[in-house]
């Protein structure tokens, strides 16, 4: 890692260090969608990621990048949801022990995700202060190392890498959509595209609209309370992924509820693929403002459970 | 097509007339369902093709093989299903004039695929007889060509594509797992395979298991009653198909109704991808019989409706 923020050459550094271990996700393509959305789209698929969603590339990334130590003291992070799950496997596949604090409340589809792949659960209640009361038991007198879901150059440099590899897979792409959250993958777009005259933009739900709100008024906003069905948009921007979108001046497109149901349906039956809510927000907000030239279209996830078919 | 039965050179025509027209599906792969399935499992995803299914590629093989009379007559088949849309579209995209007979109780979900792509609709009653009247009310004088759903060297010799494309893309192949149904994809996966070594099976639900007695008798059995989830999979072998599999005394491996649906969930949970439960009964195959060295399954539609979620 360059001293200061990451640029674009810690995510191609990522890239050659997580390569081994993840999949290079497939482009997948509709005419429907594109007659819908006025422009060509392209879908970079991270629901068929391993672990089933983008976050394996920055935990890889993250964990990689200082493996003698993760190896020697293992990881830690706080998650119910993508994060904790890839940040499990990552660390089966590099030999470093995981320890993931999670709420008894997370459902028990995510909860089986992180033990499927090794890693030890410490159950802790639903605030946020009694996460951190028990994150500090699980670390007191550790040199474990703590994996923040979002805030942190190697977990950005990861991410960008899905960007990274879409542009390579679909050279003609103009404007490259996310959702964004806590804003690991939103920012680490930004770098990937750096200099390369590809645009970001980025889809956030109106029941989360937290980048949108802070974006605009140039100071980094609170986590709205949780009720975008959109589950992984319900953070606040990371403090290091606000000051690079804000100096980046991401247009942010704010969808309804009714939008983002609309798109991952629009996904299932046009693509045939399983999105998460989450991962329905970019698309959301392509056809909100509409596109043209190229669009590509990052897929975050895929983890959802089946209903009774 | 040479005289007589198709073979592998009329695959390989075929590929060539509809290249330009079909999707080169995606080849996934899931370290969990290896695990399950205990070899290597590389899955092709015809639920990705253009349509919604491999159908599309035999309908486009029939059209284009006499497309001059077909743009001039016209062409119809009968089909609630995924052949009815496929033929719909390959006729919009070759300038082909089409008309589906359709049973007034086919889903609203397959009839909208039907009409978005612009073919006529005529209704008929549910029973074999109302729709063989309509179709020959809707054929009365004209020289329409007919297009049947699997019995026919052409439609044969298309879905042999898919088996031909998937051998293209992962060359380690062994087995090549299809469900089996009227037998146009397995039969087509026989000539495509012929000579490469590679072996085709092919799995039918115990509720629907003609193919899987008339192999064993040597006489084509009629269609079971329409039990199955596996609404693809309700008809019985053609007669062209019987024969080709017959003389490949082709395995049939049968799979219980909740098989089927374990197997479309695990394609669900573990590859992100929307699979009719006709699709997963090649999966539900391959782990009931077991595999060995590297199996490829045809992943065959993805034409479901999504349920609320």
């Amino acid at each position: 890692m360059s001293a200061g923020r990451p640029g674009r050459a810690d995510v191609t550094a990522a890239a050659d260090r997580i390569g081994p271990y993840i999949h290079r996700t497939a482009v997948l393509h509709s005419r429907s969608i594109d007659a819908l959305a006025g422009c060509r789209v392209v879908f970079k698929c991270e629901n068929f990621q391993r672990s089933g969603s983008f976050k394996m590339r920055g935990a890889l990334a993250v964990l990689s990048a200082d493996l003698t130590r993760a190896q020697e003291c293992g990881a830690v992070t706080h998650s119910s949801g993508n994060h904790g799950a890839a940040l499990a496997l990552a660390g089966r596949l590099l030999g470093v022990t995981v320890t993931v604090v999670m709420p008894a409340t997370a459902s028990a589809f995510k909860r089986r995700a992180v033990e499927r792949y090794g890693a030890r659960i410490v159950d802790c209640g639903p605030t946020l202060e009694e996460r951190e009361t028990a994150l500090a038991a699980v670390q007191a007198g550790a040199e474990m190392l703590f994996v923040p879901p979002y805030d942190h150059p190697h977990i950005v440099a990861g991410q960008g890498t899905a960007t990274q590899e879409l542009l390579e897979q679909a050279p003609d792409i103009d404007t490259v959509w996310v959702p964004v959250g806590g804003g690991g993958l939103a920012s680490g777009a930004v770098l990937a595209a750096g200099g390369s005259g590809v645009r970001v933009r980025a889809g956030e739900p109106e029941l989360a609209d937290d980048a949108w709100r802070g974006l605009a008024c140039g100071v980094r906003q609170p986590a709205p309370p949780p009720r975008t069905a959109a589950d992984g948009l319900r953070t606040a921007l990371g403090e290091l992924n606000f000051e690079i979108l804000h100096d980046y001046a991401l247009a942010v497109t704010r969808v309804s509820e009714q939008a983002i149901l609309d798109a991952q349906r629009l996904m299932w039956n046009c693509l045939k693929i399983v999105a998460e809510p989450s991962s329905a927000v970019a698309l959301a907000a392509l056809l909100e403002a509409g596109g043209d030239g190229c669009a590509g279209v990052i897929v975050s996830g895929g983890n959802v459970d089946l209903p009774t078919l």
